[in-house]
């Protein structure tokens, strides 16, 4: 069985980013529910662990210069500061965002990439706004008709690629297909793996599980050069009796699955806590096994699983989780820094128009 | 904030079954990956426990006397054994044991529910099949289209019931209506609450969030005489914000979800005992922290939340989990006596028909 452990992931994508050739991701400072006092140290820390990353801080310079100022200067010249005037709060409704905020952080760092002055975007903004806005500014890529989110899931073998985690609220078997190539290839990239093995999430394993959409994303799965495994259930998200490399669903499956192995991961870490915090007898016990429950904790930490791409757009953007604290926003930079240096976007791109071109010949 | 263990669960449990009049169930002694290894002494627990059950072995006698004679005779004046000849296997099409397995001891099991000789029937035989077959010999409630598999989850607020777990593939925004009707009487009558808190899942909290399907059912719960709270998202299962008691989704969507759980808990699970298992300092340290784990297992143990209904049937079908152990399966049999002490399927049938006649005069 091969094991990846978090560490294993962040030590291999650190060692990608030693040999890194230039690289500029453009931050929405202001996104999120902390904001800059989040973005501006996770920021600083990413400049100082990669000499060749460039980052430009997009948001309101009179909130952002005097956070900077407090912050050690080393690095510092490899960060620039683009102004953008609004900022998009994170209930506001998508269509609202896209209409009134043209000069919000989120959009103007979104344009950076379309005008190639960043690689890649990152913000822990407001999805339905980060995602309204990245399709408007970037567009899709030819051949795709719909964006995917895609993110990393721990599981007993290492960690697990899902998607679609919450883009897309219904599905035709073409978007599942269509998701697949695309999480694939990022896979292929991120990964280094050749044939990455893809499983189709349905309610069982046998051929008459699942409905219409998933049977018949199932037969286009079949005939495709993909390495696709068959369906796997909801377990093997995190937990299955075989590896997979990536899950492919759709957006309503994916993000009530995504948000129920959260709530299990809270509800479980709470009821360990209260079973060490009992009374001073497992107090003792807490303070004894510390060192035990720290390294537990930290394989399954959700902070260094941050980090979702959008995928299907012409650019790289890669959503944060809202909530993000430094470590967890650092996480979200590093997986943008490891898809620009693998070319992600450009892979998919790639192979989506042979994908197309095969079935204009077949 | 009102916290219900496990434990507390089970102990008012008992406590009914204390007070609680004679009742028959029967068990499918084949079912399951153990069969009669399991489901004997778990039913000879049963009857331990509560003196005024009484139990049906349905199954091959010929298998089941020999086991019978190894366990201790007493209690075993309220046990009878109803011979079937046949045994549908876990990977069974649920049409083949349908046409072929008439003498089945899922199928006889059934028949005493619908015959009047026992008041509930038990079984951890393959789902697809016991469905299919409950809904064929005891019939669809009128005014209900198709059955729902409703079962609990532990929460950070004691538990969760949660609907439909996989009996249907999609569902209408009517289904999911009938499905919240059906489990709303169900939690009533078991946990004794006169309003229960009623969430539709989504992937989102706001209004414009979600298909078409559940911004429809939306509708019709926020029109209906139930305690309906609005939308709520996966992470509610096992541990939101607030305290839900029923939560009504589509059966592809609680399948998923469901088995995500169980996923993310055996990850944590392994994650957690490697951990400990590391060097022979955390396994010392695991032996002083021995009780304080044990009691955080037994709080979130699956075996204790073991056993879904089927709703919708004019009879009362409980499934266990197909590789339930003697415990698991004792769980299951007491979810069996506490709906049928709970007269569940008599009080859903009757709400079920004043909602339709309230529909008829509007």
């Amino acid at each position: 069985m091969q094991r990846r452990t978090t560490m294993a992931r962040l030590t291999s994508i650190r060692a990608e980013l030693v040999v890194s050739v230039s690289l500029t991701i453009s931050i929405d400072a202001m996104g999120g529910d902390y904001g800059p006092q989040v973005t501006i140290p996770a920021s600083l820390d990413c400049l100082k662990s990669n000499p060749d990353l460039k980052l430009i801080l997009v948001g309101d310079e009179a909130i952002i210069n005097p956070i900077l100022l407090q912050q050690p200067l080393q690095h510092q010249d490899r960060l620039t500061i683009h102004h953008a005037s609004q900022c998009v709060t994170m209930d506001e409704s998508p269509s609202k965002a896209l209409k009134n905020k043209k000069d919000s952080s989120m959009r103007v760092a979104i344009n950076l990439v379309r005008d190639g002055l960043a690689d890649a975007c990152v913000s822990a903004g407001n999805t339905g706004a980060l995602m309204a806005t990245a399709r408007f500014v970037l567009k899709m890529m030819p051949g795709i008709d719909r964006p995917a989110i895609i993110s990393t899931l721990p599981s007993t073998f290492g960690h697990t690629h899902v998607l679609d985690l919450g883009a897309n609220v219904d599905c035709t078997a073409e978007h599942l297909f269509q998701f697949a190539i695309m999480g694939n290839e990022l896979v292929k990239a991120v990964e280094g793996l050749e044939n990455p093995k893809v499983g189709l999430l349905n309610i069982g394993e046998e051929d008459m599980k699942g409905n219409e959409q998933v049977k018949s994303a199932a037969k286009l799965l079949e005939n495709s050069a993909l390495n696709y495994i068959g369906y796997v259930e909801g377990n093997s998200l995190n937990a299955g009796n075989i590896k997979v490399d990536l899950i492919v669903t759709d957006g309503f499956v994916g993000n009530v699955a995504l948000k129920s192995i959260e709530g299990a991961a809270k509800m479980i870490g709470v009821t360990l806590k209260e079973a060490f915090s009992k009374n001073i007898f497992t107090k003792l016990i807490a303070l004894i096994a510390y060192p035990v429950l720290k390294s537990f904790k930290k394989r399954i930490d959700p902070r260094l699983y941050n980090g979702a791409s959008f995928l299907g757009l012409q650019g790289l953007v890669i959503k944060s989780h809202g909530g993000a604290d430094k470590l967890a926003f650092i996480t979200a930079i590093q997986l943008a820094e490891v898809e620009v240096k693998k070319d992600v976007i450009k892979k998919i791109s790639a192979q989506v128009e042979k994908v197309l071109a095969l079935r204009e010949t077949a």
